[in-house]
């Protein structure tokens, strides 16, 4: 735990990666608002995490109403709705930190990298914001599909990009609460890392068959409580 | 052993990253030359070498002369002169592998992504060389570090970029060779998620205060043979 609970919005959160995240956060103690453009379906949706949660840790709303009620932001829509998303929240986000875990995937060909002509989609909504929000990329790596096995080990590390080393750290605590290892990855800038492994680990998934391929961090001493067993 | 000993030209093989390659592929029981601009420094580097490793695997000349002469072609300068190297070899690539471990660095913000316009500094080679020549990326994510402690279990996994698959297997061979775990991560282009890793690598290097952090892939049923204790 971060130390307390907050309330996390998840834009997108009906998703299946949105939806993993924010299983993984009611279950870690935290309050989450799912974000969705049409409010009965997350309503819908968070009474069903709440079935599988045993509690009522998770509510549903529209993406505008979520964003405007959280301590911080989680976004996790597709990427041709990224922008969209972020314009229509944009009053909501001030002073926050948005969570961005957007990887600017385009089907048909999902395991190409295929990053946009300013280098990183999370980076781009950055220099969007301004200052007047702290954007963190994160999460981009870590598979829906494990996720949403709630009693399952997440054997995956993510990297945190951000310009403010402060809202790096706290997505850090963040990412710790439910089980996974985040690492200061560098700059804004750096998300194109995340980003472009989104796609690699894709192409990976596909030639050997696997539903989530994962990265772990080696090289650097461990948090010692975040340590496992990590053959797979 | 990728079933028999071959010929392996590392250009800029007196740098340290190559110099590591030249040392693990000469330990394993290929046959090195490195090539540099300087084949008299060359020359003493491989000595060297030769006295480390306890027998002459390695002998050192012109980058020209040593792609000339080899197999399979490893690339290891600076970004600064990849073209330029590339350009100077050219001829003796035809109808062989060119391996290009090649990261966009532009110091001194190393622990920045920059990733070149094209995307992709490696496919960028691909593109000017054409079909007579197949470019596989990797090994963009080892430090030279750990590379150069012939003693030390690689604890790093590489991304096996490239457009022909048979091309990719043969370098997937060779790093299993050095004991490092290739992955088939999609086509050349998919160069850019190793290259922008290696910038966030440094980033974690420098924030953690380790000499070569790396990447091992979860998620994957790995090669039994490979699977090492990975707990660092």
């Amino acid at each position: 735990m971060i130390g307390k609970a907050i309330t996390l919005a998840i834009l997108g959160g009906t998703g299946q990666e949105g939806g993993g995240l924010a299983l993984r956060f009611g279950k870690a103690g935290h309050r989450v608002i799912l974000g969705s453009r049409d409010a009965a379906r997350a309503s819908a949706v968070a009474r069903a995490m709440n079935e599988t949660l045993g509690r009522a840790a998770v509510s549903g709303t529209t993406n505008k109403e979520a964003a405007a009620a959280a301590d911080v932001v989680v976004l996790t829509v597709p990427y041709a709705a990224q922008r969209a998303t972020v314009e229509e929240v944009r009053e909501a986000l001030r002073g926050k930190i948005l969570i961005d875990a957007t990887a600017p995937l385009k089907p048909p060909k999902v395991a190409r990298v295929q990053l946009p002509p300013e280098g990183s989609a999370v980076a781009a909504i950055q220099a969007l914001l301004g200052g007047e929000v702290r954007v963190v990329s994160a999460f981009q790596n870590v598979s829906a599909h494990h996720l949403r096995e709630l009693g399952r080990e997440i054997a995956c590390d993510v990297l945190i990009c951000g310009d403010d080393a402060a809202a790096r750290e706290t997505v850090i605590g963040l990412a710790a609460d439910i089980g996974i290892a985040g690492f200061h990855a560098g700059p804004i800038c750096n998300s194109a890392a995340a980003e472009a492994l989104t796609s690699a680990l894709i192409a990976i998934n596909l030639r050997y068959k696997c539903p989530g391929a994962g990265i772990r961090i080696t090289g650097v001493a461990r948090d010692r409580e975040l340590l496992r067993d990590s053959s797979e």
